[in-house]
């Protein structure tokens, strides 16, 4: 492990590697580009999955488990999808010491599986919605690999949905969508533009795909979740047919959305800093530490028995945690709680212990001396302020780093030197989309729901354009 | 589907399928021997997480996430290991289109991946002890197979532990092993035998297995859940050394424990009847439905009103639901709710309701009327009382078919005529297990904790013993 965070002025990927090995989040694998997730780093994803789970509960989905294990033959049943994922399969050859008859992959995705089991359980409208997520790992053969971000095996959550007709889907895509952006924005703090992926960057088997883009410090894109309309291209390929309310036969209209562990690194690279990793208190597994500041060779009773005081308190409302232990000084566990995120520390010691008072510290430095019967309450307030303070930070950098432009070589020069998400016309032609990316690295993110609409000229033929996307560079 | 469900008395194997089935826990899927678990089957094992995971938390462990393949030369590492799952394996070769270099082998159970993870974590007694957990799926490439009950694919939860001493390892063995046993008690209720397991059926790396083994209707036994200790069998075979307190080189002492799908198969065979499944009330996703008896032509909203009022007072203290669906007959209904298995049904109709009263159904057949005042506090009780009155019939079941034995042919001809678990003398070779499970299918289940401790003659060779263990056919 390295010594020392890397500051992310000086490599802003060295430093991303650091956090999450400093924080303990991550550790590579002896699997190429499988990442074992440590108790830190999955305590994050538990987060995601407690939150998530609720909000699609109450938005009627239920979850169901299907077999990570698909006939080959199934992915080929639907000609697009087949196309997007056939290069990133894991395939099993062998099972129980024989050769198998029909190689089976490891799903990248279970469209067709799922959809397979759906063309059994639908006869008729009254089977509709059908409204299931899965909580799963997935596996997709990825050349070039980074943790959370893109790893060969990975966790995430997949919707599968069903609907009598094409507006009731498009209207559960887009709600889906939305649980993705109040997650984001309310629990990680992180604020994304929703929008919808081009032809070329779409999902494959998709009629549209939609998604929510956020900005790291680096001022790179990252699509953190998406959502997609698929009409009844899958329940043709899977013949999933429902006796609809007149009588007559027809196909299903159908969904799925996803978000995946890619979260917990936009999360990183959202709020951490030099010292460490950041974590806004929604998002944080243990929200507040106190730290008792215990002194060798003196009577620590007090300062220990005020502290239990102040945990019982705090841990009404919040998980906190006492961390009274004596062979670690309190300086060693300041480190250790700013490297690891707690949003709040709470230190009580004998000397302002006298004048009644502890100091109540936020991860980004604010610290207030409060009485001691009123720590409990700064506490609360700390929290949600850090909260907002994060959320809005984000904000902040996205607003400021946001371009309208239409000038090529500008946009190429601002790009280099600073990054940032470029608002410029485009005519809707694959081609310039492609150009534009092999001369600078910057692909067409979304066209954002609040685009800009307006008559221009695209930035790369100069051909006729309706309106601005977004252009940026992406992880 | 077939349209009935078997009598259990007819067809005991049909039937469990039957209730699969009808109260659609599960589905074949069009992979040999994995099942697809439909939402009110996944439900169940949501039940079996949150409640688990909540008791592996409060006993300081933590969940973390391992990957899925290993490289197959890990899994030759323990002799006794790769023994026990080599011909269970299924083996990935192919990756993004091309052959791999060396084969991964996808989980059978991980206790290789992540002792070659806490090599890398551990070096010192401070870094002790490690106790985490994985909830994940795993593959092994079974013959036969069965829904819940022995499936390619399956989901479990693994605790993989590490420790200072043999002492404190053999601490934790027992400590989850009565995790479990709490959990199937006070959740499933399902009474289970605690015990140890011959060194013929114990798991394979283990120096020991603990188990608790459940009785089913039809009075076969089914292993419900496991625990093994592990010495430092694989810590020498992983170099997992730490350096004591005293500045020695030691090798940890371990544990792994689990739980898997497999419970659910537990469930069903425990309590269901001949009209459907039977869930006990801390078991039940949906513990209590109200159900409105809607009268064409006639004015309900007398009866919806009150109903509604009901549900918003039973919802205060547990999950309830309304069922005014107004398509669907009471009727159809109320044996929809049999068949799911749903603990308490409410009845509201119009021709009680000018009394006052309204009805509550266990779902066992048990009656009551009571004022409408009262519903809210009845459903409580019932809830309670059903699920103790589930349990103690379980237990009975489990006592009369326990039977203390010593002629091997009264054994034989009780076991085909009712099945049942058998205290017998057994002198400790692997030679007269095998013998009698060729001759009669039972195998040792376990030597129990309150095992009979007597001199005796072993029901095989008649050899010496110095007690009974039990005897049993099982899934």
């Amino acid at each position: 492990m390295a010594e020392r965070i890397t500051p992310r002025a000086e490599d802003f990927a060295q430093w991303y590697s650091d956090i999450i090995q400093h924080a303990k989040l991550a550790d590579q694998s002896p699997v190429r580009g499988c990442m074992v997730l440590r108790p830190n780093g999955y305590a994050l994803w538990e987060v995601v999955q407690r939150e998530l789970d609720k909000k699609f509960k109450e938005t009627g989905h239920r979850n169901a488990y299907f077999p990570m294990l698909i006939p080959e033959s199934f992915l080929k049943k639907e000609k697009d999808h087949v196309e997007g994922f056939a290069p990133q399969l894991a395939v099993v050859t062998h099972g129980g010491g024989k050769e198998l008859e029909e190689p089976l992959v490891i799903r990248p995705t279970s469209e067709t599986i799922i959809n397979f089991m759906y063309s059994k359980w639908i006869q008729s409208y009254r089977d509709l919605p059908v409204l299931i997520n899965q909580w799963a790992n997935v596996v997709r053969w990825e050349m070039r690999t980074k943790p959370f971000l893109r790893t060969l095996e990975f966790l995430w959550q997949e919707g599968h949905t069903c609907h009598e007709t094409d507006v009731e889907a498009r209207k559960e895509t887009l709600k889906m969508l939305d649980v993705y952006l109040s997650f984001l924005r309310d629990t990680f703090a992180i604020p994304v533009i929703p929008g919808e992926k081009t032809p070329s960057e779409k999902f494959a088997g998709a009629l549209q795909t939609y998604c929510v883009e956020a900005m790291m410090q680096d001022k790179k894109a990252l699509q953190a979740a998406t959502s997609h309309y698929f009409g009844t291209k899958f329940a043709e390929a899977f013949d999933i047919k429902f006796q609809d309310r007149t009588g007559k036969q027809q196909f299903v209209n159908q969904t799925s959305w996803g978000i995946s562990t890619r979260v917990i690194g936009a999360l990183i690279m959202t709020h951490s800093d030099d010292q460490g990793l950041v974590l806004p208190p929604k998002a944080a597994p243990l929200p507040v530490v106190i730290v008792p500041i215990i002194m060798k060779n003196k009577d620590n009773s007090q300062v220990l028995e005020v502290s239990r005081k102040v945990h019982a308190e705090i841990s009404k409302k919040v998980t906190c945690y006492l961390d009274d232990r004596e062979e670690q000084s309190a300086g060693y566990k300041f480190n250790e709680y700013e490297i690891q995120g707690v949003p709040v520390r709470v230190e009580i010691g004998l000397r302002d212990l006298v004048n009644g008072i502890g100091t109540v510290a936020r991860r980004d430095g604010v610290k207030v001396q409060v009485k001691i019967e009123e720590i409990a309450s700064v506490v609360e307030k700390t929290l949600s302020e850090f909260q907002i303070a994060l959320y809005d930070k984000a904000s902040k950098r996205l607003k400021e780093n946001t371009f309208i432009e239409d000038d090529y070589k500008k946009f190429q020069e601002k790009l280099e030197a600073n990054g940032g998400f470029y608002q410029m016309h485009w005519c809707g032609k694959d081609a310039c989309e492609a150009k534009v990316k092999e001369e600078t690295k910057a692909t067409i993110r979304c066209v954002p729901f609040n685009q800009i609409k307006e008559s221009g000229k695209c930035i790369s033929c100069h051909g006729p354009s309706g309106g601005r996307v977004i252009f940026a560079r992406s992880y």
